[in-house]
């Protein structure tokens, strides 16, 4: 598990929202057709009250189509503050959100604690969930309806995770997340990660997201009516007090490591470290056919420069710094997606 | 995402816990150094009491390692009826389980539907989670105070699933999972998944589990202490009526497709077909160093005989079946890890 090779949920998964195809008309009649149980209609109204979810009457396919996903999601159409299933509601004087979740059985690695890819799932989960309840949530990964019309996506341009003590198997966690302004056209993310028993803080993040135009890829400014639904969910709150961005430099091939897959931290290195924070800068899209090269060095900085370099003599001390750089291999010249440092500091023992 | 690319999460899993080592000793030092908050006394005490955890005096580094991990995992010693945190209750006349879970942001594919992955999760989920309820789970992962005396694991020997309907994102789904007896020395675990909605099955699942010892791994007879644990917790009812398990038969390297990964089926077909069914069946363990193959090859069944085979120019029809080996490379021989059978139907195109 490298610094990596986790999926990166944020830029992938906004891309995936498949709009343009054709509705799926066969998908309610394959239900009826197999004789399962049908939608009970005083259920259904129930919903549509509780959940503020806007039925009209239900006669093409289409029609039929979206009433089948909405009854299946039940998307809000207005703010809601308690979400019972999601164990979710809104703090902040009505504008931030918190999640009650438990650690769960394959969210944990061999020593029991989350992994790296699991905070980052659940960082994705309660933003999503914090849109979900706030009735702004269109269709998509967190696209605002304002957003569906100006045919916009979120794209991640900065992400930035800082972990103090990894939640173990079982626990149960407090997750806050809230928004504010970024520039001009920018919105901003934090979260923090809490014991839910004793309040100890696991983690704590931060990100920074801009839109872009769906069909072009491109980035776009925050349309007027975006700005109106977004706006007054902003506070300052951060969760995590910088004064401004420490600079990534970009590796070449100079770097320690140059791997052509996704992992470049050697595992006699991950086996007695632990990534105690991680930042990463996303500047462009890769697609599924695309051939990436993984670049890491050793970050030379105060701690190392009396040392052998991280993976000589000085293993046992800490904390250690990597830069990377994930770009795509292609001619004329490579192509960067992402740069990223990560600090580490030394595992502790596995519990017994 | 092949149909043995998911994690196997029922055996591997199983042996992660690293028993025997020293405990953590360090690790409530330093939460103490770090100057975060600590336990409040009388928040545990009301814990102890809820959940029905074993709190004697707190004296030596092993014991409060003990008494943190149970603050933290609060893991009961009582059955309990209701948890509101894994949102699960106990069910069938004291002796079922069942959980909501909500379909996360992550465990769904680009086409917005839970992967199989997810599904596998979501049953190993609710095992441990319904063993938790219980008040027999040790340490470990599912195995009860019974097992941990006589240093016994887990080890899954058959896992069945069907599903009907793949849930969608956000979806709320009730899952319910009891177990019976197999055998002499066995235990069988079954699931139900429905919308918490409209009732609608999304799928069914089997699974058959055997207890190994956990330094020689070899497998063991289910001792009296263990069987008075487990015993009244069986039932009769079956997930999937079967009346005997239908066999797999070995593949060797005739089958139409060796692969030195984990992945055997083209993506074309995958792109086009959605998996309806899979049967692994487990006979050997391996290990992180073990170079692994895996074979797979249509299955020559009555529907199949007439076509031109899986890939050829049946590629719209369905259903169909593949046959699946995953094998140690050895030498004088190959071992076998997992023999698998998968079913599969044509995928219906995304929905808008």
């Amino acid at each position: 598990m490298a610094s990596f090779s986790h999926k990166l949920p944020f830029c992938t998964q906004c891309s995936t929202n498949q709009s343009g195809q054709k509705p799926n008309k066969h998908k309610l009649q394959c239900l009826k057709i197999n004789g399962t149980k049908s939608f009970s209609p005083s259920k259904v109204d129930l919903l549509s009250q509780d959940h503020g979810i806007a039925i009209t009457s239900v006669d093409t396919d289409e029609n039929v189509h979206v009433f089948e996903q909405q009854v299946r999601q039940q998307i809000p159409t207005k703010k809601q503050l308690v979400d019972p299933y999601r164990q979710g509601m809104i703090i902040e004087e009505g504008v931030g959100y918190r999640q009650t979740v438990v650690v769960r059985s394959y969210e944990v690695g061999p020593d029991k604690t989350a992994t790296i890819e699991s905070l980052l799932n659940f960082l994705q989960e309660t933003a999503l969930n914090h849109v979900w309840m706030s009735g702004l949530l269109s269709d998509g990964f967190g696209a605002t309806h304002g957003m569906m019309r100006n045919n916009l996506i979120w794209v991640v341009s900065r992400m930035q995770l800082q972990v103090d003590h990894y939640p173990i198997w079982g626990e149960v966690m407090e997750i806050d997340t809230w928004v504010g302004s970024s520039g001009k056209n920018g919105m901003r993310r934090d979260w923090l990660l809490r014991s839910q028993v004793t309040g100890l803080v696991f983690a704590r993040a931060t990100s920074t997201w801009v839109m872009i135009n769906q069909q072009t890829r491109r980035l776009s400014k925050m349309p007027d009516e975006v700005r109106a639904e977004l706006s007054p969910w902003f506070i300052q709150k951060q969760a995590i007090e910088e004064e401004s961005p420490e600079k990534i430099d970009k590796l070449d091939n100079n770097a320690r490591y140059v791997h052509s897959d996704l992992k470049t931290i050697p595992d006699e290195f991950l086996e007695k470290h632990q990534l105690s924070g991680i930042v990463l800068e996303y500047r462009r899209e890769c697609g599924s056919s695309d051939m990436v090269q993984s670049l890491c060095d050793p970050q030379e900085d105060g701690m190392l420069k009396s040392g052998n370099g991280l993976l000589g003599g000085s293993l046992n001390q800490g904390p250690f710094s990597y830069t990377h750089l994930l770009q795509i291999k292609g001619k004329p010249k490579n192509e960067e997606i992402v740069r990223g440092k990560t600090t580490w500091k030394k595992r502790l023992p596995f519990p017994p």
